[in-house]
């Protein structure tokens, strides 16, 4: 069915004939060709919400770096702003919130959004999957309800978010109440995206590593569980929560086809807790694609010696960064193929 | 020869009667105290140099908290400064270099500080001591050399620390110079302030969780190690490495008596990992301290069973949030003292 459906094969442990590669953030300001397209919507939220532009960039990375599969351009926020609290994206700042969840009507006030809330997402899957033409595999993704709650209660981003901790801390019946409604909006979401064409499901657990492993298992992974079961079954899934060193071997128990890991976590250490019914994704520091290319090049080559060719993805630990050399981080792509 | 000297037999692996117990940022907003005191300084640079003042706020917390030491109030760039790099304290935003270091003339302009740069602290020390009069020890602090640089090179604070590690690949060498000369700085200013009194030295890395491991090894263990080893024969040293979960195996082999750990670590597993020759401090989540008091009595009671008695230094895992209530935080400390 597609030219190239490598990453699909070591998503689901199949075997492959080399490493597959896709770098988060791959569609984003290290391309002039997004930073063209980007300066055709008024703003980031209206760009989001444009499902020509967003497939455009989609397909960006696949013809332009050679990655092995394209990943639906979207936000983490389209949730909570679809279950009724808008967000605003500010130049250098990031996400703010102007209502916040403080409260038990603020909570009854959300809506359990589905695929139809979001159907700007689902238009742009379809134009991408269409656009693609079955070359690579389509990734969608949603944020996990942990790191979406986080923002939904502090408001904006945070290093600590303490006042989304204080709320576990001080009313863990209604944050539990809140993380359902997100979780079940968020299986409506990925349901609809599925249908509209996306081949895999990735889960962002961006703000794990602020929460300890107690409460991480009970307010985070509890509701990426629930994610996983409704998903799996249809598609592969990959579970990425950064910072969650200590919930590796608690994600090994999950329903899903895929571990992401950063950059702090020892590939071999890994595999070892994960145990081998998993695909591993990872795990590169984005900053080693400002080195040269020689130290570039020993990266990849570690990495791929580190994880093994067999159920491992090649990629970050975290998002490309905006400065980094379009130029690097082909040539790492292109390395890793290469192996 | 002081009233209460736990603290110092628990580092040095002696026999306590119960576990010893102080604050990261116990001087701080969270006490009315602290802010009557800081009002009289015009901004908080000018606070930090004030001797009497930091002596001030650093009695507060054994006088209303009852902590078992106290820590001289100050700020770990107060060494960059010394070297010539002077920053703003910008409200709710954090630390701002306006000059910041990038090439081989930048580092070569930087002087190597010694407690003479830093003579109010050095005094702020003597006062503090004086003050005390022996009713608990002093502890002196400095920034672990990388997260200083980190904040020399990127200029203010950051989710990434992108360009200090963008640093760090491109200019290996350079980056050594100048951890270099931090650590000579470093070493004297913390020799400075065991001469002015501090009983025991902590050295904060906060920033340690941005780096992967080797990179942490080569650009940060490497020099707090030189730290630890000019120091540890004066006093008891703490190292807290924050987020640092890949690298305890590694802090264990370092010349100090006292590893700190964040709340993202399991004291069972620090127990083993570190082994029996190290205190351990911590690691309890701040954000706890918003919960009710049958919760932080409850968490009290967990740490210090699962860390134990002896060779245990009870404290958070990072520092007090300005928004925390002090009933509660004192509370916390009496749960812990009275076990």
């Amino acid at each position: 069915m597609y030219q190239n459906d490598i990453i699909l094969r070591a998503a689901k442990g199949e075997k492959v004939e080399r490493v597959p590669i896709w770098l988060m953030r791959q569609a984003g300001r290290i391309l002039p060709e997004y930073k063209a397209t980007r300066a055709r919507a008024k703003n980031f939220i209206e760009f989001v919400k444009n499902p020509e532009l967003a497939a455009e960039v989609t397909i960006q990375p696949v013809d332009i770096l050679g990655v092995d599969a394209a990943i639906i351009f979207s936000d983490i926020l389209v949730i909570p702003e679809a279950m009724g609290l808008p967000y605003q994206m500010i130049e250098a700042k990031g996400p703010n919130f102007e209502k916040t969840i403080k409260s038990q009507k603020d909570i009854d006030d959300l809506h359990i959004a589905d695929a139809g809330d979001l159907d700007y997402v689902i238009q742009a899957i379809k134009l991408a999957k269409k656009d693609l033409n079955n070359r690579v595999p389509l990734i969608g993704f949603g944020g996990a309800p942990w790191t979406l709650m986080a923002y939904m209660v502090e408001g904006s981003g945070s290093k600590t978010f303490s006042q989304a901790k204080k709320f576990l801390y001080q009313q863990p019946e209604l944050a539990h109440q809140l993380l359902e409604k997100i979780t079940q909006s968020t299986i409506n979401y990925l349901k609809g995206q599925i249908a509209a064409g996306a081949d895999m499901i990735q889960l962002f657990d961006s703000w794990a590593g602020v929460l300890g492993h107690e409460q991480y298992l009970e307010f985070s992974l509890k509701y990426i569980s629930k994610i996983c079961d409704a998903i799996e079954p249809l598609v592969p899934v990959t579970v990425f929560a950064k910072d969650a060193h200590f919930a590796l071997a608690d994600m090994a128990k999950l329903n899903c086809n895929t571990i992401g890991l950063d950059w702090t976590i020892n590939p071999q250490d890994a595999r070892i807790i994960i145990g081998h019914e998993k695909t591993l994704q990872g795990n590169a520091d984005p900053c080693m694609l400002y080195a040269d290319e020689k130290a570039i090049e020993a990266t990849a080559r570690k990495m791929v010696n580190a994880f093994g060719k067999q159920r491992y993805i090649a990629n970050l630990g975290h998002g490309l960064y905006p400065d980094l050399d379009k130029n690097k981080v082909k040539f790492f792509i292109d390395c890793v193929k290469g192996l």
